[in-house]
């Protein structure tokens, strides 16, 4: 469940959301998005949890690499004609990790 | 229940937690560690969710800001000798936000 990554630095995309009430689709674009990361090249691994908020955290080799599988993703959402409707609110954010433990 | 974070660059300290059975006295220490990070100088805001997993993600002006806040939350999770206990595995990144949106 917790991601495996390697030292630092590597890229961290943080992805925090609110969901609306009108949810259908969701479940199966979530699932898309995360299949979309694990093919793509540099994917390290993503962690994610939901309560009143939804905070996704998906790891990267470099920002290259992230900024491609958002360009995947937002493809398949508007495939999808989707994310507006899903998501009261949303923030992105992308983070080089300089260190953990 | 977002964090209002200005314009990068800021830090962001990921940390993801499993939490073990035995979580007594956890849910005290987890708002105490809240209540530290608000009173903390360069404290930006905090976003949190758990399901499976847990994920906290707090935001700091600079490191220095976010490594004091560390410093007093080991100090005060010390002092009520929990952590190892609660945490069946945890890992913590930290990282400086270079984009939002």
């Amino acid at each position: 469940m917790f991601a495996q990554t390697p030292n630092p630095p590597y890229t961290a995309v943080i992805f925090t959301s609110c969901l609306s009430d009108d949810i259908e689709g969701y479940d199966i674009a979530a699932a898309e998005m995360v299949r979309l990361a694990q093919e793509q090249e540099g994917y390290l691994g993503i962690e994610s949890a939901r309560e009143k908020i939804g905070i996704t955290v998906s790891y990267w080799c470099d920002e290259s690499c992230a900024k491609e599988w958002k360009q995947n993703v937002d493809h398949a959402l508007v495939q999808r004609i989707g994310a507006e409707r899903w998501y009261r609110q949303y923030r992105v954010r992308i983070a080089i990790v300089t260190r953990d433990y």
